[in-house]
């Protein structure tokens, strides 16, 4: 089923009829609505993990936790409207004896409009329909219309009937949530001038496509795109020397994860030479099978990828997972530094699938002229012992990632107030995360009132409002 | 004097290794260099105001003022760094309970790298070598490169000399500030690998093509660029009653002041007709002077701005102002409602000078038609009184303006911790401010640290740091 251009036309029309009533709704009206969407999914989580796992293939256990980590996140979202401080409120009051003088200015955050939000293959919940990026936009006050990703487009229906009724029932406007499909559509969607601003996670080719038409609109608008990442991990001697078998088992379980297929996968993992941790790594994954991919595009990538690497002459195949039937089978390559600072155009570039590359480096000098090397990432993980002087190592990640882990795997990101999930291009296209409680700055721009009647101002600009809000005053930041 | 491709790259590696520097130097350390700056220009007043007047001929007072206002600017800044609530520094604790159990996060705000500010003509101080883009990007952390206006190239020189000695006798890293001239180093600069945003203030056409080739490079970067806004102003028919002649008086003001080449004036102003409110304005203007306009180019634009005004078939002139000597002479046209919405193309483009269209209108259906054509500004006033129902009339200035006013006139920008100059396209390309507290949010981006030990953490992420420091914990805002 494609989306036609009358049809696309007539969902953007409700879009923006229901968007007034969106930015003005009370937070205790959007929070309400944001927990109805929720309560309806888990409700209808079997019915949705069934079509998901004949879809996808992705397992009906992963697919359950999904749905928990979807409804979580809409949830989060209800207590961070309710919470107001994403609003920021703002208020100086009139200076007659300022030079000049100055006026009574009251600023706030409001919705945008409607927003675009564009599905990924690999969360057919947590990043599509009512995903991250769908919770944000109607957090921060504005409609939003979901294209369907091509991967699973009878759950992304399901979904989207699901969520449009319950925010009716909930007594949000008609038109606040709709579905469209088809490549075609998807383009006239990011360029419709209905749409404010549109999120997006998928590959960087595709995002790039779409980044491209969204800001060479007449009026461009902002495209929050989450695009790809290598997410480097760095082990040191020390580390590997004090855990090496349980850092080698932690990497086969966190690039195996999902067939690999997570954004955040460890995709290169520098190690130093002449260690035991190569052999760690191959006895862990031994034992670990691959799967289906998602996509037939995924499916014939994923072999590409991986002979696109082992073309190269430094690298060698260390491993392999536990044969698998169908799909994928877990591979672990290795290279050396030198080759990467060499040639990290092939080197590191994005396998989507169960392969991860170590890299050897020969001290600090050796694996310094690598990582200079890596571009943008949504995550770097640093493993390293109290003794070690990682200072400069850390200096490099910090540069080139969005979140630096300490311990554990790139491949969990808890939706929590502080979560980021972004990092510079290519990991993502803006300064925004799309992950946690800040996501929701996305699809907000200020507004500003000057010398405002108290009967004219948005209701949680009055005196009263504010009183029991989260808000500045003449510079102070003050709690109710 | 242009900027040869080889010196931009000398610029840009001196702000390249300047940036480390920048990016982790303490709250104290950068306020006491941007106080340290603004220190240096006022004390250069004299010297700086002289150069300006000669270059831009808007007066000696008007300058001295505007120093003034940039001095007082980069001393907020200096604030809002000690008050630290703009690094967003959030934690969420660990939760071994949790499903998944969840790791410790903290987050914060750091500096993006190297920024590009884009020097506007109309001022030379507020908007310049050491306006609000350069002040908000220092305050993020970030070394700049400023490009010179053309308008005011002695002045801009002189400027970044006294601000880079300043900086570096303060302590600064050396390539903290530098300057470059001429349109195709401009143009480099915003492709420049080094450079990861970019501020702008001036033209439609010249900002679009800047922020084309920002979004177009191999690695787009956020292009901020404040563009032009027509600025409606409302006026109700209770309000012409009860005090036409005063508005009269001030509009007059307003659209004359620093000869109408402000991006707040107001460019056109819709009144009920049948009033005696254009022979207000008419009595209003005839006092005014003009005068010399900023550039050459401006001077050519204006007389042919308002020739293509008149030639529309409703539009009248109305009054002129004084005869003026040398320059352009202030002029009010009037024209219909119906006209506007039928021409917005030409009726409702901007027109820098001192020029005011007044659209008559019969009702609020009538006005509201001509509103619908009216694209995004960065200000909308409404001058109404009490017993006035307008509602309909402001949701419709609130969804195309930034900023909107309820007494006063909007060339007045009071850099504030409230304030916001932006609005929907084409008044800026961003959600985020250029004056104001907040306009630094543009130059940060989010970083995060999973499960660190506190001495690998940026220090105000350490306990004991977030101890003095406003921050959110667990959700919980919490001040010091």
């Amino acid at each position: 089923m494609t989306t036609t251009s009358d049809q696309l036309d007539v969902i953007a029309s409700a879009a923006a009829t229901a968007a007034p009533a969106w930015r003005v709704s009370s937070a205790a009206d959007r929070a309400g609505w944001l927990r109805a969407l929720a309560d309806a999914l888990d409700a209808a989580s079997d019915e949705l993990v069934e079509i998901a796992d004949r879809e996808t293939r992705l397992g009906a256990g992963r697919l359950r936790g999904e749905v928990g980590r979807t409804t979580g996140q809409l949830r989060l979202f209800a207590a961070v409207v309710e919470e107001s401080s994403y609003l920021e409120l703002t208020v100086d009051d009139a200076d007659a004896a300022a030079v000049p003088p100055r006026p009574e200015l009251r600023r706030m955050l409001t919705g945008v409009g409607p927003v675009a939000v564009f599905s990924a293959s690999n969360f057919p919940f947590a990043f599509s329909v009512c995903g991250g990026d769908t919770a944000s936009a109607l957090a921060a006050g504005n409609p939003v219309i979901v294209k369907a990703h091509s991967g699973h487009p009878e759950l992304s229906r399901r979904t989207a009937e699901i969520a449009a009724a319950a925010l009716e029932a909930a007594g949000a406007p008609a038109g606040s949530l709709a579905l469209v499909e088809g490549r075609e559509a998807g383009n006239a969607l990011v360029r419709h001038p209905v749409i404010q601003a549109a999120g997006f996670t998928g590959s960087l080719s595709g995002g790039r496509a779409l980044f491209d038409l969204a800001v060479s609109r007449p009026d461009p608008i902002p495209f929050y795109g989450e695009l790809g990442s290598i997410n480097p991990v760095v082990i040191t001697p020390a580390a590997v020397a004090a855990r090496g078998r349980q850092l080698a088992e932690g990497l086969a379980a966190s690039f195996t994860l999902g067939v690999g297929q997570f954004c955040t996968k460890p995709g290169v993992v520098f190690i130093p030479r002449g260690t035991a941790f190569e052999e760690a790594v191959a006895a862990a994954v031994t034992g670990i099978a691959g799967g289906p991919l998602l996509t037939e595009r995924i499916t014939e990538a994923f072999p590409a990828g991986v002979e696109e690497l082992t073309a190269d002459p430094s690298v060698t195949v260390i491993a392999h997972g536990a044969e698998t039937a169908e799909g994928a089978r877990p591979v672990v390559l290795a290279t050396d530094a030198t080759a990467v600072a060499e040639r990290a155009d092939t080197l590191l570039e994005e396998c989507f699938g169960p392969v991860t590359l170590l890299i050897r480096y020969d001290g600090d000098e050796d694996l310094h002229q690598a990582l200079r090397a890596v571009e943008g990432c949504l995550t770097a993980t640093l493993h390293s012992e109290p003794g070690d002087d990682v200072a400069a190592t850390l200096a490099l990640l910090q540069d080139r990632a969005g979140r630096v882990l300490f311990a554990g795997w790139p491949t969990g990101v808890a939706v929590t107030w502080s979560q980021h999930h972004g990092g510079p291009w290519p990991a993502t296209t803006s300064l925004h995360t799309s992950v946690g409680a800040t996501a929701i700055r996305r699809f907000l721009r200020p507004i500003v009132f000057q010398d405002a009647p108290q009967h004219l101002l948005p209701r949680v600009l009055r005196d009263d409002a504010l009183a029991t809000l989260p808000h500045r005053r003449n510079g102070a930041l003050t709690l109710p």
